[in-house]
């Protein structure tokens, strides 16, 4: 297993200044590779509490890459459909440079109707829009003049600059695990997996991955080179009780602000996005049902470990961890006490394979 | 008179690699900052070796943000029509977070047919588009509930997050000075003036800037609070003729790529770029000829002293000035000994006002 840190922030400028929250994040960035951390990861969102702090991710990314050394740098996601691949593959590529290849790109189709709109996007169009836009950039990143002869983009031939460091391109993830059919593509096109377990049941993602391994291993790649990241928000504290009083603050918060966000599900509907009508009726956080079935890992450093063994008994010790450590409404210092916690009295002591 | 300093890359793979010009900018800004100067920038171009390092300014400059404290961080410009108004104003906006306040947005046309056709986007249109979206842009970061109808895009009600941290909006400026009437357009819309002196004589820059100045205080602003940049190249070593060696062969070079970039303009005709067909013809570098008219600020340190001053002369004091210092030709030690000479020995001896 590896672990790294992922910053979801549902907070807006009444709950904490957007400059003191950047601030605080890119402290934890430093403190994240100090403490040797894999990785650090943003979202993409716009307008609501719910992400939209960071309509680009790109931009925190650089700011950590700009101050730090080793730690890798992901997006979590980046929706295609909402830029030009020439300029998505660009800032990128600059940022794949300016951090000398620490980038992992991963990207999402969306699922916002505010923001879709906002765009002038269909969301009937999302998915062909990602299929083809992930694939132009692919194209920009590792072939030159380039000719681009899409049903949403034509140009070319050009060379995209700067080129990247990672070659033949970046590693690609999708943000997808809803459908069996998504996985499945995934893992033929040699994509890595980016998803957060609480969006589905225990058996339905495992039996997801199954598909995803079987199908990159069908595809003639070597079985252990597939890469999986799970998003989980994380709060240690030394005693569990304290842990799980701010982790149900937080939930709660975090829960309030996704039913913002989505919202507009109930009087959306698109042929792209099945039964995404229910969406609008998130209801209260069920922050005690999602702990029981590990969703959110929240407790002791002894508690903690178990949850992680626990995910690596159903998952596979070959995933990879992105800890939400700082939607914005515990304190900074708490989110380092779960960072320093983990990993000086959690992952130490894990009884899996750590990579 | 304030200085900062530019970059425009115009090198590619073969010459400079990308990881190690974006490490060398980001020590140079670190120089910047040390040293005292007032801003850095970057511009935004694709494809060719002019510029095309840098197809998104805000990722280098978040970059920059991420490590300095004071100097203030600029877009050379960005390029409005190849964004949707939602993004880039989102981007920005982050930026001006992560930095504190520390932006300066100019905001340009663009003017390369290659990358408009990648873009997809009608040369025609370059004129309509720019004011649509640096307006939309505008309210997007000084109003909420923002409703816009406009003629390439339409959106809203929404509230941009993370609000800008300057109020009501990070400095905006515009890089135009072709034509007088975008000079006054740019003056009546409050828009600071970013400018290569380069692209026109001397007393074509002088009756431009007098128009905005004129239409400045017409426009009810007090006069000395407009702001004007100007973009010059600049090399200084201790003897003029080392400088001058330098300086003949970046511009050389820089010639050269800007030649590549426009040769497109051979079989374009824009009725928004009137006379850009001649642009074909860049021809040899003309060192010489620019020297002499001070479109360089390249020599001695008593020599640019004596340039500066020339160019106070003729502008006025209250310009500031933009060195574009490491294009990627000459060794990041030699840009440094430009910043250092310039701050030591140039910039202190001065015979005008220091902002």
């Amino acid at each position: 297993m590896k672990f790294g840190i992922v910053f979801f922030p549902t907070v807006g400028p009444d709950d904490r200044p957007a400059p003191q929250y950047f601030d605080e994040c890119l402290q934890l960035v430093d403190l994240a590779e100090s403490l040797g951390y894999d990785h650090a990861k943003i979202v993409e969102h716009y307008f609501f509490r719910y992400g939209g702090y960071s309509p680009d991710p790109v931009t925190f990314l650089a700011a950590a890459a700009g101050r730090t050394s080793r730690i890798r740098l992901g997006t979590s996601a980046t929706i295609p459909a909402f830029q030009h691949p020439v300029k998505l593959a660009g800032k990128l590529a600059m940022l794949d440079n300016i951090s000398h290849g620490r980038l992992d790109a991963a990207f999402g189709r969306g699922f916002l109707p505010d923001e879709f709109s906002a765009f002038g996007i269909p969301m009937d169009e999302s998915k062909s829009r990602f299929v083809e836009n992930v694939e132009a950039i692919k194209r920009l990143w590792s072939e030159e003049n380039v000719v681009w002869e899409g049903q949403y983009h034509q140009f070319g031939p050009v060379t995209l600059l700067p080129r990247p460091v990672q070659q033949p391109h970046p590693p690609v993830f999708v943000t997808t695990a809803r459908s069996a059919e998504s996985c499945a593509e995934a893992a033929r096109a040699g994509h890595g997996l980016q998803t957060v377990p609480n969006v589905m049941s225990t058996e339905q993602l495992q039996e997801r991955l199954g598909i995803y391994r079987a199908e990159w291993a069908g595809s003639g790649r070597a079985a252990g080179t597939e890469r999986i990241h799970f998003s989980y928000p994380c709060v240690v504290a030394p005693e569990g009780e304290e842990a799980r009083r701010m982790g149900r603050f937080d939930d709660e918060r975090n829960t309030a602000a996704i039913s913002a966000a989505v919202a507009a599900w109930a009087t959306t509907t698109s042929s792209a996005y099945p039964g995404y009508e229910q969406f609008a009726n998130i209801g209260a956080s069920r922050f005690d049902e999602k702990l029981a079935a590990q969703k959110l890992m929240i407790g002791s450093p002894d508690q903690v470990r178990g949850q992680i063994e626990q995910i690596a008994e159903w998952f596979g010790d070959d995933v990879t961890i992105s800890l939400g450590i700082h939607s914005g409404h515990l304190s900074v210092e708490d989110a380092a006490t779960t960072l320093r916690l983990l990993a000086e009295e959690v992952i130490p002591k894990l009884s899996v394979n750590l990579l």
